[in-house]
């Protein structure tokens, strides 16, 4: 049971925990903070927080839990604001989608990795934001990885896992490169095409007639596109490294795939389409 | 009213035709040819054909409506197998993704083009295929383009128009090539470049663990990786030029964003990411 929970950021992600853990009657207070005082007001009408700050410190004191769900560009500031408010055992973990450059924040700010913070992710979302988009069963079945640091307490580690179960997901644990591997490939290297492709028409001549013709098909693979491109622009600057790779990679797969197509070689077209068929049915039946 | 339909190739495209012009009472007589026994077993017990036939010359006679809904890599051997066998008076139109490749056909088969063949392609369509994935409803509100040739008979476009129309569709014209660009944009490259990226993560050697941490946004992003393989390689294969033209842009662009990452351009990812969100939002708000 937590007995304060402070959400720093209460949008989809840190609402739908505190809905979660609400519905779960696992928590008995939940303090929010953020800029937007709308939000704030519009998150305790929908009953999300009981209560609500604009100054960290203050959300923090007294809290036996903290999850930071702000987007990662504010990560820093963020620590900042609640370093030398903490309580005694409190534990701190994040929702960020990159872990490397949030590590690099706590040390920055913590001059070392402290044992309370539990580095996060759940994956989990939709291209809605605010504290009006939460739902409490965002995390129904869907993966949240932990990245604990060898610094990190067992002890937090535990109560971390335990609130994310609560709220009905299934957590595993990853090294910090791994993670921002696997989430440059199957999570912002997507957004950066997907965003990528509809600018790219979106700056032909013929725009609009473009869209108009647009199907379901090219719907569906742009709805990540209409993703806030603020927290987009963070999470791609925070995982460069691995992202900017990754995107090298994929351009240069596509100049292959335009000299297969220019060759007229039908087979070499025909084994991709097979593969990648062959993959996403099978990942499609593994996941449902 | 169609007295005889010759739905030529009974999958979800020629299927759904057939079931809704039954469902508005504007045709008569339904014929279904194809390869696959099953299948036209399958429709004819669904109620989307009459009856059936493996022989395309015996499908079209006293047929006054012809539509080729096969793969266009099957397009100019279904000419030729109909070629010689039509009614007088009997109009043909076909549903191929692509418009120049088809009419390509048509001319070789004819030697020349013919007053009675209206090329037309519908915006629609599913990742599924077959005649069980046929509905009478896959054309309500969407749109149907033709691209009659110069030598093409009014009667015959008008004809066609009214077909579509009694299928819930909205009929625009316009030029083969200009079909074959936005078609190229809006639907080609999707795509490839779903196939691509689903191929390119498959053959990572964790791939298993990739797809298992791949959230909703992948799951909608790579959908119509589940297309047909063959169908998509006859696609393709017959829009090779425009196709290739996009592609190879497109990857040149992917380059210039890797470079706008690599040097940590933060205020150049947010004018792409704000610029794409925007018409995504005005592209959907304007279609729904």
């Amino acid at each position: 049971m937590i007995e304060r929970l402070a959400v720093i950021g209460v949008g989809l992600i840190g609402g739908s925990v505190a809905l979660a853990l609400r519905e779960a009657g696992m928590v008995k207070e939940v303090v929010g903070c953020g800029r937007s005082l709308e939000n704030l007001q519009k998150a305790q009408s929908l009953g999300i927080i009981d209560h609500f700050t604009h100054e960290v410190s203050i959300a923090v004191q007294g809290a036996d839990m903290v999850l930071l769900a702000v987007p990662l560009g504010a990560m820093r500031a963020t620590l900042q604001a609640l370093h030398g408010h903490l309580s005694k055992g409190a534990v701190v973990t994040d929702a960020g989608s990159v872990k490397g450059s949030v590590i690099d924040d706590v040390k920055a700010v913590f001059a070392g990795m402290p044992d309370f913070f539990v580095p996060g992710h759940p994956i989990a979302g939709t291209e809605q934001s605010g504290a009006e988009a939460a739902f409490s069963s965002l995390y129904q079945n869907r993966r949240v990885i932990l990245t604990p640091m060898p610094e990190t307490a067992d002890e937090a580690v535990r109560r971390v896992k335990q609130m994310w179960c609560q709220c009905g997901a299934e957590v595993t644990r990853m090294t910090v490169a791994h993670h921002d591997e696997i989430l440059a490939a199957t999570s912002h290297l997507p957004h950066m095409l997907a965003f990528s492709l509809v600018d790219s028409l979106a700056r032909l001549k013929e725009n609009d007639e473009i869209f108009r013709y647009a199907a379901g098909g090219f719907r569906d693979f742009t709805r990540i596109a209409s993703s806030n491109p603020v927290m987009w622009r963070d999470i791609c600057l925070a995982n460069q490294q691995a992202l900017s790779a990754m995107l090298t990679r994929f351009a240069d797969e596509l100049h292959l795939l335009a000299a297969t197509l220019e060759k007229g070689d039908g087979e070499g077209l025909l084994t991709i389409f097979e593969r990648a068929k062959k993959a996403r049915d099978r990942y499609i039946d593994g996941v449902q």
